[in-house]
């Protein structure tokens, strides 16, 4: 029997028109796990803010400290290398077909021993895809709907939102919790590191560090207590090393600095932020061959298989530019891009701390994370959006514990950078004062 | 408590290392979805027997008509429009972070006018992606592991392996069958086209035309027939045209030529074979705005938030490509490529034909499929890969009603597609008879 009935295609994100038509159903039920999510992907929906900013101011000039896209040209020995490697598929002798699904043999080498150097991961540990958004999804297939989650509060919202997606969770529960998380709470009272003795054992845990919103990086010792905690409890840590470029100070740039790491580690990593591929897609994911199962069998057998059935592999034009990312003057060009975004994050930082707010990051991240006691982040966004034209991302997004931050990313030119900390100066000039916040957020926040 | 066993690490794909050693298990209990799985996927398992013939006979030419991988140049309007974008990412004006996950606004347009001309698809109903397995993964995510499925069998063996991972089937049960699949047999007799009375509703019919591996393109009135019993059993058909540029007679190259197909079908496909885009990476996937689940609700809204939770976007630079390949220019250059696909899928035909061989497919394909009444697939590949050094792949890896079948690709040099052909003709000459292949084949063939 066909259901008829009207809907509102209501998309989430950019280029879906909003249109009422009758649609005739199938018959085939919706996934449950989908009715589960509670909101459209975080990015997307911030998109959706800004289009609407955008309609309602159309002369204003946006600032998008948002989601974090890196701005800055690639350098020219990298796009070069692409560009070469196009060129050659026009040729019989530079032509090339399918390549392996785990990636291009000399990029995979090069990798385990630049990234990796004396950590003791072989190429063949190695597995190059298109980004560590997508691996992180191919993760979750790769374990499935039994397993158990935690995640830092706050953290990049993939995590929590494939697993809701793969059934690892039940039901949104409240505060922006999904009921089946364990959610290992990381706030300024315990400098951002989750207070490990606090957290229910999980097959899973998902650590990102340099954190993403927080910034916050772990340092060695208390890598040395997650990686116990696991060993202790039996869990797979899977780290999300996308930030490791950023760090300033001694702080491990990947798991693998920390002994014992490879029987219950998994590093998901991504030349997007390091050398600018958001857009070009770029990453990829080590599984120690020591890693396995409770019944002893090797987790990278299976992810090879998952990679082989569900991918096809990276792009070999990218994979291409991924070798000269990782060549000497690679390394060396890239780095002056990432030392010109940790500029604009001392900028903003600084900028901020000087009006008087709670400013955590940017040392190790090119992320800001601002709190304003007794606020909801979403007001402030968009309160900070409707007087400044500045979009950010309420730090709520991020888990329950974001709850009254936003985070302010570093990735953009120079002058506007320079230019929303003028705007961020005006704007809070115009508060009488910060401490108001807690006192009289009614009054003054936009309301949702 | 840690389980400690000795753990043979065996990859079932290239580039694993097979070691002994000692291997700490976890606590995480393996995904039973990822334990069903009775082999390696198709591709891979050849691979690796490839490998051991290579070893076997260093010096031997191998001729791989195994894996459909593409073999002649790109035609150069597309690798230097691939070239300039990539060029542009290091000036100022050039560069791109982020796209949009659904992919390039322009491309998505460009796809629904050229490749739907006619067929009322908007460009907000496309999706660019990396390719149409990758979609496939995607798609059974979004489905999730409650919904049955359906498949044309022999097909292409992603389908039912990212089924088997999502949780949608029962065991293994018997001659390369899952318990919980619908299999929708496709041989001689049938003419390739399923019996559609006889099958079992299901929520999903994965349908792949021109088929992969038989070669048949289903003519209109057939799949007007496919989609009425979708209409009636209120299924959803995922309609696989990876090959529909080589479509040669007036079969349908998109199921939304059928009218009344968008309430019930998902189109999947890729530029991979009709541009070489194999190692490229580039694919689309179609979900109509009419289509919806049992409750009304939009599929595309959900898709939608697949593709910006678990995918990031094609690589901006290979999206470059696409739009130069959907030009008049590229389409132009392309149909010069293809047709010399073509015309060795004719040549490999003719040939194995005149040995007085059963040829199928090949019109409306790059991928003949001949039958060798009485023999095992797997022994009659083992056979020719040892007496012939070509690659082939047999047709039981496809479905169960592959066996005695194998699949040859005409992705090759012409050069390669004729020494191929000298071969098979001087391997069957010492063949007394094709018949006996029916008569005797425990005396001719190897054995696994």
């Amino acid at each position: 029997m066909m259901i008829t009935s009207l809907i509102q295609v209501n998309g989430a994100s950019s280029g879906i028109r909003r249109s009422a038509q009758v649609v005739c159903g199938t018959k085939v039920a919706r996934n449950p796990n989908m009715e589960k999510l509670k909101n459209g992907y975080l990015f997307p929906e911030i998109w959706q803010k800004q289009l609407a900013h955008m309609k309602k101011y159309p002369d204003a000039q946006i600032i998008n400290l948002g989601i974090g896209d890196t701005t800055e040209p690639i350098p020219k020995i990298i796009t070069s290398a692409m560009a070469e490697y196009s060129l050659g598929l026009s040729t019989v002798e530079g032509y090339k077909g399918y390549g392996a699904e785990q990636g291009n043999e000399e990029l995979r080498k090069v990798i385990a021993e630049t990234i990796y150097k004396d950590m003791g991961i072989q190429d063949t540990e190695v597995f190059v895809s298109d980004g560590a958004q997508c691996d992180i999804a191919r993760l979750q297939l790769l374990f499935g709907s039994n397993v158990t989650i935690a995640v830092q509060d706050p953290t990049f919202p993939a995590y929590v939102d494939s697993g809701i997606i793969l059934g690892q969770t039940g039901e949104y529960a409240d505060y922006g919790r999904y009921n089946g998380i364990e959610y290992m709470r990381c706030a300024p009272e315990n400098h951002f590191f989750p207070i490990l003795s606090n957290i229910k054992p999980t097959d899973i845990i998902f650590f990102c560090s340099p954190n993403n919103p927080t910034g916050h990086a772990a340092s060695r010792d208390q890598l040395v207590k997650l990686v116990e905690i696991a060993k202790r409890n039996g869990s797979i840590i899977v780290f999300d090393s996308a930030y490791a470029a950023y760090v300033s100070d001694d702080s491990p740039r990947s798991i693998y600095e920390i002994p014992g790491s490879k029987e219950v580690a998994i590093e998901v990593s991504s030349f997007s932020k390091s050398a600018g591929f958001t857009g070009v897609r770029l990453g990829w994911t080590v599984i120690p061959e020591e890693l396995a199962y409770s019944n002893g069998s090797p987790i990278l057998k299976d992810f090879d298989r998952i990679i082989t059935t569900c991918f096809n592999g990276a792009s070999n034009i990218v994979q291409a530019g991924g070798l000269a990312c990782l060549s000497k003057e690679g390394q060396k060009d890239l780095h002056g891009v990432i030392s010109f975004y940790k500029e604009n994050a001392n900028i903003l930082a600084e900028t901020l701390s000087s009006i008087g707010l709670q400013v955590y990051g940017g040392l190790n991240s090119p992320y800001i994370w601002v709190h304003f006691p007794g606020t909801k982040s979403w007001n402030m966004f968009a309160e900070i959006l409707e007087r400044t034209h500045i979009i950010t991302v309420p730090g709520s997004g991020f888990g329950p514990s974001g709850e009254s931050f936003l985070r302010i990313s570093a990735f953009n030119h120079r002058e506007l950078i320079l230019e929303a900390c003028r705007r961020f100066r005006r704007f809070f000039r115009t508060v009488p004062s910060i401490s108001s916040y807690s006192l009289n957020q009614t009054d003054f926040f936009l309301h949702q």
